[in-house]
C-alpha cells in the first residue's frame, strides 16, 4: 500500500514525462517490495521556480543567472 | 495541535463540500482525542487527474478509458 | 482515490482511537466526495513533543509549563 | 541535506517575500545545524484560503467575517 | 532538484532493499527528466501497520484477518 | 496560519537545537509576513540516514565512506 510523492519544479515535464514517473515508481515498489500495483499511489506535485529554493535562492533566480551565464 | 491534511484528485469538488470536509476532519478530532479546534488545521490539497498514479496508469487515462466502456 | 494524513502530538493515543481516526476520515471521504473506501488511505503520523513547536515554543515545554500551573 | 516545506495561505505573498522566507530558513539550517546549504532544499506552498480550516472553518470564512466585522 | 518521498508499511523492507528504492527513484528522475542526480532526494518513510488505514480499517486489522483466512 | 515541516536526518540534533528550529522559523514567518505566532506550527522530522538519498546513495553509505577517507 505504498504511497510515493514527487515533487518537481514546474519546468515543462510533459504529461507524458509524468505518465513515465508514475509508471516507474510503481513499477520500483512492485519490483523491490513485492507491492500490490492497485494499492499504489504515486502522486507528483509541480512547483513553480520562484517557491523552490536551493542554496538560499529560488531556483528562478539560479536558472535566470545561468542564462546569462555569470557565475557561480 | 493536528495537522490533517486531505489530498483528492481534482474532479469537481465544491467549495461546500469543501467546507464540509474541513469541519468533519475537525469534529473527528475533537471527538475521538479531545483535541482543541483553536489549533487544528486542515488543510485540502487537489491534485490533477494526470498527476495522480495507482495500478501504474494516471487517473486521467483510467477516466477516459472507464468513459469510453472499455476495460479492464 | 484520496490520500489523508493525521499528524498528531505522540500523548497516548491508543490502538482504538487511531482506528477510529482512520474509520472517520474514511467515512467523511466516502460521505462528503463519494469517494470508494477501497482506494482511501488515512496514515497517522505520531510526533515527539519536542518535535512540534505553536507559537515559537516546543508542546514538551508548553506541557511541562501548563503542568506546573505557570503562565502564560 | 534538509528539506523544509513551508505551507501558507495564499494572500498576497510577494516574490520577494518568499525569497526572504527560503533565504531565511536555508540560514537557519546551516546556523543552528551547520548545514551545508548547497544541500537545503525550501519548498513553499501556498494554499487557497478556502483549502484551509481552523477551527472547523475556511480561512476564507474567518476573513469574510472579520472583514465585516462580525465576531467571534 | 527533485524530491521524492516514499511512505510504505513497515513490514520487513531490508536496508538493501531501501537502498534499492533509493537508487532506484533517482535513476527514474535522472532519465525520464535528466535531472541532477546530486540534488535528488529521496526520502523514506516507513509507517506502522496501525497507522495506516485503508478501506477504512489499519493494515494491521487487515493482516490479521488475513492471517487467520478469514474473509472478506 | 503557516505550517513549516523540517526534515533532517537524524543525527545528533539536540532537544535545545530543535528548539532553536522551531523559534527561528516561528520568527522568519511573523517577520517576513507577519503571520500570528499563535497559530504557526513547526514540525521536525527526523529522517534515519538509511532512510535518505542523495545522488542514489545512503546517507548513511556517504558517512561511512567519508569516514574511510575514501572518495568520491
Amino acid at each position: 500500500m505504498p504511497y510515493v510523492k514527487i515533487q518537481i519544479t514546474r519546468e515543462g515535464a510533459t504529461r507524458d514525462q509524468k505518465a513515465q514517473l508514475i509508471r516507474g515508481a510503481t513499477d520500483l515498489l512492485v519490483q523491490v517490495l513485492d507491492k500490490d500495483p492497485a494499492t499504489t499511489f504515486v502522486v507528483i506535485e509541480e512547483v513553480e521556480t520562484d517557491h523552490w529554493g536551493i542554496a538560499g535562492e529560488t531556483v528562478a533566480v539560479l536558472r535566470e543567472r545561468a542564462k546569462r551565464g555569470t557565475g557561480p
